[in-house]
């Protein structure tokens, strides 16, 4: 019972590609619950701003700049701004596209605001605030369905299990420490957009492909011998391993966000912190084998 | 338990915007049942290909022109070709560009086929096929929640209710007689697209605009001696009431669609028909003030 209301309260990209029932509890978790919290806004609170955690998933990897969620487009003369048009790899990012869309519209309709932040995959085990007081750590996914490839590679590396790095490992995505994104949340909420906006930031700080990535955690983690292979595998996901990619992030820098980069020393206390409970890692969860296809 | 169950199956740009639990069913029925559409192909016949009505309503009335489907994009000197932009006016035509984003990644991760059929409001009673045979007509929607601007008309006129024109009458939308529909359905089939590729046809034949249509019905109900008013009404719904409109629409002609274009001999036939049965006609339906707001 507690590892379903676990899911159900869950949202991830292998997860929504699991099969049928995974991807029905998708559509409808992030688009049910969005439109009930968009009612409730405009019933008991209209002068309130929903900030929506979205993705960079939204975007894909086009082989045009991303903007931060609006595009002037041109088209025989005549020029129109739109929500960038955006696709996405996964079932779960596609239903982040649909709920963006479905706030776009209530916000039109019903001149309500909100901020969607377009955040990219989050590493990190603690914030400043509660790094004394483990009791007070997030909840921490390192598996394949929701696990992000960082906290991933760093449980892989100290399980003493190859690092699983899908085809060329050329994917460029874009990252943040966990410290970053909840500072980002506030900074939405303490400069609150304008009523009848769609405010969207792209929130992330650094980008880096995989491969990059996982030299990274096998440098760090072979200082703390640990010994780490990485293991390229043939690419369960279908998705563009070679890509330009050229994402806008300044909205966030511009209200005052001051980015935590991945340096050796973070990396370095993060595999310590797994370290510490390397006893309680459930290797079974590591690689479960979810494909695309 | 029978009005529940048309509900259920039907899809209303003013039934969406009725309240929490339309909108809540409809974004359940348009996604959830195109997605389990989508998985019974993957399963069982991954050859076929889909055909779903999509609506005109997806793309909205945008400042610059509306193609078919796809735009090519140029941003910053570099090109790429999406889904056209698409903003809708109503829940309803919101959850639309929702199931024709879910199509494309569905598309495009699995290799499926399908074609999305831009539907415009679509207005009358009878096919060919069915004209002599009146146990075979078709659905006929003239309420405001779930009837066409000019099957609304038609009756409002019959009924000797003032035609309900909302705003200033100058919103363009595009038609098609009930006949076309079903040969665009029919053309789709007869020519499959191919295997991985969404296409998507703009399917209407005409542009009026809500005056002209009005305007029309009022000149042939009156050569009837119906005796009609027109009562242009403050708009309940948030939309544009003045705008630029110059959607493409050459797929299916090119495809071999012969359109039936409106004229006072097919609105007359309409009309006859609707007069015949002039008693059975629920006045209660006819306006009952849903508002966007």
């Amino acid at each position: 019972m507690r590892r379903k209301k676990a899911l159900r309260g869950a949202a991830g990209c292998p997860y929504s590609m699991l099969n049928r029932r995974a991807a029905t509890l998708t559509v409808e978790n992030n688009l049910i619950v969005t439109l009930h919290v968009i009612f409730a806004v405009k019933e008991f609170c209209p002068q309130a701003q929903i900030v929506k955690i979205g993705t960079m998933g939204e975007y894909g990897t086009p082989n045009v700049d991303i903007e931060e969620g609006w595009l002037e487009v041109e088209h025989k003369g005549r020029r129109q701004k739109f929500l960038c048009p955006r696709q996405a790899s996964s079932l779960y990012h596609t239903t982040k596209i649909m709920d963006t869309d479905l706030l776009w519209f209530y916000i039109r309709t019903w001149k309500i605001r909100a901020t969607d932040l377009m955040q990219g995959p989050v590493y990190g085990l603690f914030t400043d605030e509660c790094a004394e007081e483990e009791r007070l750590l997030p909840f921490f996914n390192y598996d394949e369905i929701f696990g992000t490839v960082l906290n991933r590679f760093v449980v892989q590396a100290v399980a003493g299990y190859p690092l699983t790095v899908y085809g060329k490992g050329n994917q460029i995505r874009r990252h943040l420490n966990i410290k970053d994104t909840l500072n980002c949340v506030r900074l939405s909420l303490e400069n609150t957009g304008k009523k009848g906006e769609l405010r969207i930031f792209n929130q992330f700080t650094e980008t880096f492909t995989v491969n990059e990535l996982a030299e990274r955690v096998q440098r760090v983690g072979n200082e703390l011998d640990l010994n780490v292979k990485i293991q390229p595998m043939e690419n369960p996901r279908v998705e563009a391993e070679e890509h330009y990619y050229n994402p806008a992030h300044t909205g966030l820098l511009e209200l005052g966000l001051e980015p935590h980069f991945l340096s050796d020393e973070v990396l370095r206390e993060m595999m310590e912190l797994v370290m510490k409970y390397r006893d309680r890692i459930n290797h079974d969860a590591i690689f479960r084998g979810v494909k695309w296809g």
